[in-house]
């Protein structure tokens, strides 16, 4: 059992006391070399973990900027509703069938069913040859699968109903992800027979997420007033700091989405590769925020920021399926042309006349396919042809789960909400409250 | 005396440069295994104490967002004071009234006073057969402090006089805090006597912040206008991007808060309790935020975005007397029922008509009270009576003082702003300025 | 290569599964405790890199907080400029000119030129036989030449065209920064020759971005309006809370700043000394927010919160150049006079009529100056000699680069946007958008 004493420390310092005999390493042994590599992996995990909890605050924060005024709160509590869900049934199920070994009920494709397994207290993972504490590679995973739904709040926003988008969230967080996860990181078929290369998911979250919204934005239908005889209304994101605050720290939490994704950190070469993943993360950032900055310059005559934004973490999307091969040179190109494909993607993707709030489309899956495939270009150890199977699998299968599931929800308990409750904002209609209750506002388009 | 050569690095990498003959170990002796387990100790209440400081930050956001926008400067100027005021009495006089091994002036009841022990420049602690660095747990300790500080801000806000807000921290930091944690941290009766287990604080920080902000709450009386012919009149929160802000820095914080009170991480046991303390936590928070969700729902007819964060808050409070024995599902459920308590307490507390802002009572304290009880149906080590012991005599230690250091305030110097101050607003009225000043108001209740 | 299988986690927790015989250590040797050691010197600098970019954040926040609300875009695509400027130019340019050991084309003046020495994949730093990767050196020290720029944003706010800032920028973190850095921490002149003593940057990156800023202040000239009569026109801030927001953010970040800047974490005594560096840092950040908040009241007649947010930064900035020597007394001294400086500076500064929107050049040349010298009363390797020395030549070296190609911006390009695009607001006369679109707005001064 856990001993309280070991958190009391002795006044030692200085030399201003006569210190207590008391013996070093109180767990009644001296730590060994392997219970530090141990404790290192594991740290990796947790650490990145927390950090990866930060993108969760940034998509939040990067939502609630996008969105107008009128349907603040709503996103605000969607956000909230899909990272406490996303904790408790990747708990209950999805940790299980994506980490099945040993598991599985359909070799490869479908993994076990079973809540995650945290190690028990004092469990020495040392004396059992493991790695590192599972009970971490949840929490680090868990966050994965929180991302991968965040990106689907964003794309619905302002006119989806909670309920149901509470509804999708948690089969995606407990069914979908986990399932497809399995295939290329649980040791399911995408990596053993087709060698399909993501290590921190360009494909498995991002891509993932964009089909996810791109299916549901398709479903639920633009907003009212968006597209009107032919020509896009802009609906200008109603507070830009909060959007580049989310955006800044969305960069900042994905050191800790990629590096976490190494796994290991036992060796100095462990450590080199986290530090380059984190230096070639940090180019494809800029990358992409520099390749928007001029291309939106030249294009449309001014810098255009909420295209930063989005470049920028179309830079750093393209850079997560492998942020270790490239050289930092080509870390900042491949996030340079995920920037490219958003100031592109972005307006046309408007004549399909799918409206997704936040560019979540283009950012998530357009810059995910890309940094996918470029995979082939830089590590020997991919292919294009796996590479590309992995895309259209995975894209088949959760594009089709969730066109089915988002179609399912429409047909039954509707997922949009009224036109009244459209115009008024979700946040008076639906919530009783307003984001920004003591502000005189302008513009209600 | 440190080595500025030490920070200078050879441009090593890639086979560039013929390497310079530089020994590993600068510090003249390789390191030792006894060093690495110093390390990763010390490293754990840094960077856990750094993630502490996260929840500073969250409080400030979340308190400015919920006041009205008359007095957000005014929030904020207290946030910051409060942090600055612990620093440094917490410095001078806290921390060894808090651990006061071996200088108790009454055995176990009051500790010594004097500044914390820092560590000199070039300490070795393993020579000293420490497990790591007072410095660190300074540090780690110091913002504990200021966490119980930022819990009274909240309560008492938009009518509260600054500088005796100040004097009363500081009374608070310096020794309210630190005597009534010496009695469960420090070696004192509650844990020696008592056998009280309080992991992480859901006592010793979070019930001691409610305490006090009870007390100050019902001295200070409750905002003009607030409760009127019997009935609550609405305030709303002024900026709900700011109070999920803040809510959300302070759910990442709690990682560290209630990871770091583990104190030791130089075993792969150590590590595996760090990671599930994590898991635990986050699924406290995510029980919390749950339960509030679904009840708001249910009781009211619509989901209630300020209950929801205070939910989660208090799912945090609750799990955070121990983090480490309940199970996952236990821990979500701890969390829950704080929810619960929250979504009850907060509409009931105001029938009594004491007026807590943010709701700092019900989710400091009473989930506070909830979490600490609950430690004796998971944690073998606790008992019913011990826990409650623990409860009641902290709280009537510090629910006293505080009345009476409150009372004394407000029959002396004052402790509330004239009527016109507070209708006109604390921030132009008392520092001469807006927090918005660009922006129309419309909401002047 | 890098092996995917190192992801993957059996399911062995708990007893529920029989475990694979899994080796621990799949690099295929145990770690060494020169491995450990490796790995914790480059943890180091990757933890404070990264606390370092939450600086990154809190300057955008802080200078779109500070400016008025018609210009909080435009300062939004700035500071995102500014950093994806620094990333990609440190890299091709910068970190080389700064590390040039064993390249100096002017001995001790002048480094060499080429890309940052990125580890390849797989890179065996201990066999090297060096102390940590320079991937995560250049990280941390990219960090630090983006704060300087950073520093230069927000004084010229509100009046300044986009690409000559950017063209500005560029020259900054690929030329000045590193060149200038190079002669303190890549063995120069300053080093070798004086004994400057500049541990994190109280002259090389505070008082430099000063220095830059004061010369593109200067050359800009003040807003229209700003000085009327011989009378100073407020311009009030236009989001105190954002402002708040980052000041809390770089207050956190700091803490990576000035530990990381130790270098070096393989021994119990550097971890005292990173812990005695974080509590130093923290005290003189409570130093210099108590002196400001004391001091406004005491001089005003209220407290000034503007002041207080850059007392607190000024109080980081002076214990900046040493925060390992001084005790806790001392840091928490030296950055009250950081404080003090700034209350009188700020006020005195507009007698001159150099308009600084939020107050850089007080707080980090001012008390980077203050900071600098102080070294020399707490630290013996320090000379008040050597320091004025690093002071001068530093600045005479930054002020005149920058005073040279500010003023061939100016007489060039132009560096100034129009009077109507000033009146109307860079966001929508340069950007073509505004920060809070459905706000009213009522403060167009």
């Amino acid at each position: 059992m856990f001993d309280l004493k070991k958190i009391k420390t002795p006044l030692m310092a200085a030399g201003l006391i006569a210190l207590p005999s008391m013996a070093f390493a109180q767990d009644g042994a001296a730590p060994t070399l392997a219970d530090m590599g141990y404790i290192l992996n594991t740290l990796l995990m947790l650490v990145a973990g927390i950090l990866v909890m930060f993108m969760a605050v940034g998509f939040s924060m990067f939502e609630a900027g996008f969105v107008r005024s009128k349907n603040v709160a709503m996103q605000l509590v969607k956000n909230i509703g899909l990272l406490m869900t996303a904790s408790i049934l990747f708990y209950l199920v999805g940790h299980r069938l994506m980490r099945p070994e040993g598991y599985w009920l359909i070799e490869g494709i479908l993994g076990g069913f079973g809540t995650a397994a945290i190690d028990p207290v004092d469990f020495d993972g040392v004396a059992a040859a493991t790695s590192h504490s599972n009970s971490a590679d949840f929490l680090f995973q868990m966050m994965f699968c929180a991302a991968t739904a965040s990106i689907v709040s964003g794309a619905m926003a302002e006119r989806m109903k909670l309920w149901p988008f509470m509804a999708f969230i948690a089969v995606l967080t407990a069914i979908i992800y986990p399932i497809q996860a399995s295939w290329s990181w649980g040791g399911g078929f995408l990596y053993e027979t087709f060698g399909f290369y993501d290590l921190a998911g360009s494909t498995v979250v991002h891509s993932v997420g964009g089909w996810a919204a791109l299916a549901g934005a398709a479903v639920l239908g633009p907003r009212i007033g968006r597209f009107r005889d032919g020509l896009v209304v802009p609906m200008p994101a109603s507070n830009l700091t909060l959007a580049a605050l989310g955006a800044f720290l969305l960069w900042v939490g994905w050191f800790g989405f990629n590096a976490g994704s190494l796994g290991s950190l036992d060796s100095a070469e462990d450590v080199a590769n986290l530090s380059r993943i984190i230096v070639n993360t940090n180019l494809a950032a800029a990358g992409g925020a520099l390749a928007a900055m001029v291309f939106t310059q030249v294009r449309f005559g001014s810098v255009d920021l909420t295209l930063v934004l989005n470049g920028m973490l179309a830079g750093l999307v393209a850079v997560t399926a492998d942020p270790l091969s490239p050289s930092p040179i080509a870390a900042a190109l491949i996030g340079a042309v995920g920037g490219c494909i958003v100031v592109i993607a972005i307006p046309l993707f408007d004549r399909f006349q799918i409206d997704d709030v936040v560019g979540a489309v283009p950012v998530h899956l357009f810059a995910g396919i890309w940094g996918t495939i470029a995979v082939a270009f830089s590590n020997p150890d991919a292919t294009i042809g796996g590479q590309l199977a992995g895309v259209l699998i995975v894209g088949a299968f959760v594009f089709g789960a969730s066109l089915f599931l988002w179609s399912l929800l429409a047909a039954t308990i509707g997922i949009r909400v009224s036109e009244d409750v459209e115009e008024e904002g979700l946040d008076i209609a639906e919530l009783g409250l307003e984001a920004y209750p003591d502000f005189a506002v302008v513009r209600e388009s």
